[in-house]
């Protein structure tokens, strides 16, 4: 099949990083693959959530937002609506994904609170937020050593997370809106620098899939991965 | 290591089914997996929204709940704080996992509305909640065609979901709450009659795992949902 | 006239009860009054309301609830809705009935809170709430000594209630739903175990009737309650 | 014992109406009963609920609320909480005893929206709400035939309402704040304006009541309801 | 034009105060102009919002309300619907305005908490609001001397509020609500006793307008609130 | 004073453009004042609020939002809060300074929703957002022309607003957040491309203030706007 700007089945969008797009959080970064831009934004707090206090632990907390023109359809804005149930799941996810990042013994009694955004979706936002948000959260982590909130940079763990899915029976890698509405099966990765795995989830759109199908997947997306993590070099 | 009850790791907890455990309903089945305890009911409405208004198409979702008394500590009642999160997560698995179940096309314009109520909670509620819906369903079909509401019985896919986790490195099926809250993996696994997957979702809880691991309790959750699909002969 | 299953105007329907229906609760009972089915669990906190701190005195309170499926025609998830004001009014009157069983002084710094879940629907759930909360927070008040929460077991007031009503003119004792629907007066008696009162309400369902025909109802719902007192003394 | 401004125990405080204290409303009193202040609106709509639609019959419907000042502490605002359990315990009150006094089938398909919002609260805002709405109500339906949206007055069954109550040991008429903050029972009554009743509701407050004594509350709420009956024979 | 009541265009309304009528709070006023009637209570709480906690700072904060009845077409009670963005934007205003009234670190850990429901609307209720709201402000400062709560009284600087609009080219002083709903420029002064302004607000209804218009607006507001500070003189 | 970067008194910070920010909207527009920066979008819809239906009349209406890290302090996300009075307060002004734009009348039934969502906050965003909605506004009814939702481009207003106040006694122009949180007035002007009002407000932040110094704030405000139309030019 053809994709848009003759993309290879395992080919992904141009990704660009924007650091300190938000210069009020702690570490902020925009991040843009292809058409899905989404701003992820950390602030840190010096308390921790009640079923914290007096462990000395720290805690890492996101929540997920689309602006209302960021789809083509116009989405109600959530202020007026209260959270759909498609923002709870996501929001549990990248929080989850990011917990893996560092110790939360080493963060002191502190809350991270990642905020990820969406500008403007062209699938894959989740996926995007989570590659984004955890380089902001790298980012926050430098400063609260600056500031000597913490003593010394606990050792980060790279995440960072990347969509695959069937669409006319052929596996394809980073799906976009387009491809993404008519998949067969669609998956979402987050894994570790170190090729392990953080979280899956695969969901069949129409019928049932074989399980070797989601094997060829998960190959995919590890060389989807592979190619995010040099952004955690530069 | 030791599971209660003296389980193999590749053991279930036993299951039952209530049938019609809710008379009001149009199907129920109130299904216990050891000591999990869920009430599944399904309504069919004269109706589906507005997306599929004049389509013809029918339409299936699915509501979760937890009676505050189902678990250790009591859990606060959502008709005053709303829906959590991971209620939210919840009922949108269980919804696109009976989705799958049907023809959407042959239900006529109607809706099947599906409720899963945990009366007692000892984990693997999620997993529990789908294999229960899906009888429920079944059922609630049949009557549908008793009543005339749909000419003929459609092909039914029957589905069934089970919990896989690795616990102290051992990966074990069928988890309860014990195992499941200090489980370094967790894992659902939501398949078809046939073998082939509806969804699957695995989560590292401390640390990331390897890919290796993954197929592992991909093993032992197609055993266990051989077991469970017994319940769909009897 | 006839009632189901040949029922005399002042016959209740069979009852039983299933105690410890919910194991994580402090004291549980499943109350079963015909086709009405009731979960009553009790969870003993160790604080108080903010208007009882520091008085040393404990506190009773109640929440009821109704699955979706336990009515004929479903009814809207409250998590999703919010209580309704039948709710309310419902779990007030409970909680004041069961506020009369104990002193609440001596209670200590506890509050028992009271969840009524009604599973299946067939009149007189709020009786029914009532009757087998008591014997559900009697049993929780047995724990609390167990635990040594509180010194010994305090004097416990029996509580049970009962509907009656007015049907084509006659007084009928425990109305199920198809005679409650169609009733010209529904009234609802929450008595002690030496025949005392603690709350009766009584509601013109279409004209205003004479006082006389209010005694007559109290004279059956005596009956009755005198009958649901036996399930004290097993 | 000793009763403010000298009332004998069957005593009511004074009584004064003030007819179109809002003349936007369709019929209107303030109401005022001793320190308790409620202003009774009526508005008239020329629709009906959902479940009335296209049966030709109308409907009647209260809301009841207070102003934060109302009370000796200052109450907190519904706009901002919600309304409370007890706010709508009453509302539902109010609009059941108002659905007594005409034929619903003679309202055409008209809605009367009632609303009782209490300006000032010192004990039995609910049955001031009620005697006063009930007149506020009589007075809209004379404005529908004015303006021709009924052909006639439909027949008009007057109701009002009066508190008793038991403080130390003596049945008092009539309850002030001051009383009703120490009452051992506590009734209220809602009376048509032949004598007959429309709802009753008695609550022990401290320990249960013997029947006899409700008898007695019961005669001394038919002497106090007659007296509000004169109120509308001017 | 001829305006109702043959008022000229630099006319007010007449102008009445009720002072304790709502005698449970520490100073309250009705305050009437016109058709527009508004109950104004102070109520004096002994704690202050969070931000000002151990500052010895007291705050000044206000709450508006419409009652259901007080428009010509029935209002939605917010207490089911939630405020609306016009209640907040009218209350923040009146807020910020009697804020100016006194030194706030005069006040110790004081919160005077204002409360303006409008009983009756027709026009200027905001400007009703303050102006009344004002005087019972300063009402509840001399009752916190009483109760030396505060050592002496703060000197208050006396605050009123008026609208002007131009309806027809026409520049007309405390417009009604037949005026504002066909004005074409609406403004509301907040200003001070001697003249000062504390807020202005002009907004364009149709078509922008020329800032001369606006000078004209101010000076007859000026003479209708020289008029308003005759009542801080009774 | 010294202002940031040397600016005058009467000068502004530099104003930047980003057509087409959003995509997926019908008009777009980023606008970056200094270090304010707010995403602008406007979606065509094809039908119009109630109130307006059958009248062939149109409708523009406006929601305003920030961004969690738009600011020094992380603000609660509004998803979760549901919106301030500050909020409303703000989107109900933009609402009203853009229907001054269009005769409603021509734009058939059609409504276009503005969305203004502050990225980065640094004061004066409520007029960056009025600035930036009008040229994204005039940009979707050019849309609407190509698409032929309307026959031809109506007479546009151009609409643009700026902050001017009073810090240390003197009167700025353009204040960033440092200067507005110090200052003694603050007032915020909507004007019309001719110089004409469309709202003014302003307000004491300390002290009452004299109205000549309202009249120097204007003169100032209308210097700041004639630089603001050169964007409408480009």
């Amino acid at each position: 099949m053809n994709r848009k700007d003759n993309r290879a089945a395992d080919g992904m969008r141009p990704v660009s990083l924007e650091y300190d797009a938000q210069p009020h959080a702690d570490g902020s970064v925009l991040i843009r693959m292809g058409g899905t831009h989404v701003l992820c934004g950390v602030t840190v707090e010096e308390k921790v959530p009640g079923f914290l206090e007096g462990t000395g632990q720290g805690w890492i907390t996101a929540e997920y937002g689309m602006l209302p023109c960021a789809t083509h359809s116009r989405g109600r804005r959530e202020a007026a609506t209260g959270r759909s149930g498609r923002t709870y799941e996501i929001q549990r996810l990248i929080g989850r994904s990011l917990r893996m990042m560092v110790d939360l013994a080493e963060l002191g009694s502190h809350t991270l609170r990642v905020d990820c955004d969406v500008i403007n979706a062209d699938g894959g936002t989740r996926c995007a937020s989570i590659t984004g948000a955890a380089l902001a959260l790298r980012r926050a982590l430098e400063r609260m050593v600056e500031r000597e909130m913490i003593p010394e940079l606990p050792a980060v763990l790279p995440v960072a997370a990347i969509s695959v899915g069937v669409v006319d029976g052929e596996v394809l890698l980073d799906l976009d809106y387009s491809e993404d509405s008519r998949a067969e099966v669609d998956a979402n990765f987050v894994m570790a620098g170190d090729g392990r795995w953080i979280e899956v989830q695969s969901t069949a759109e129409g019928t049932p899939f074989a399980p070797e199908l989601f094997g060829q997947m998960a190959m995919l997306a590890a060389k989807g991965i592979e190619e995010l993590f040099r952004l955690w070099k530069d």
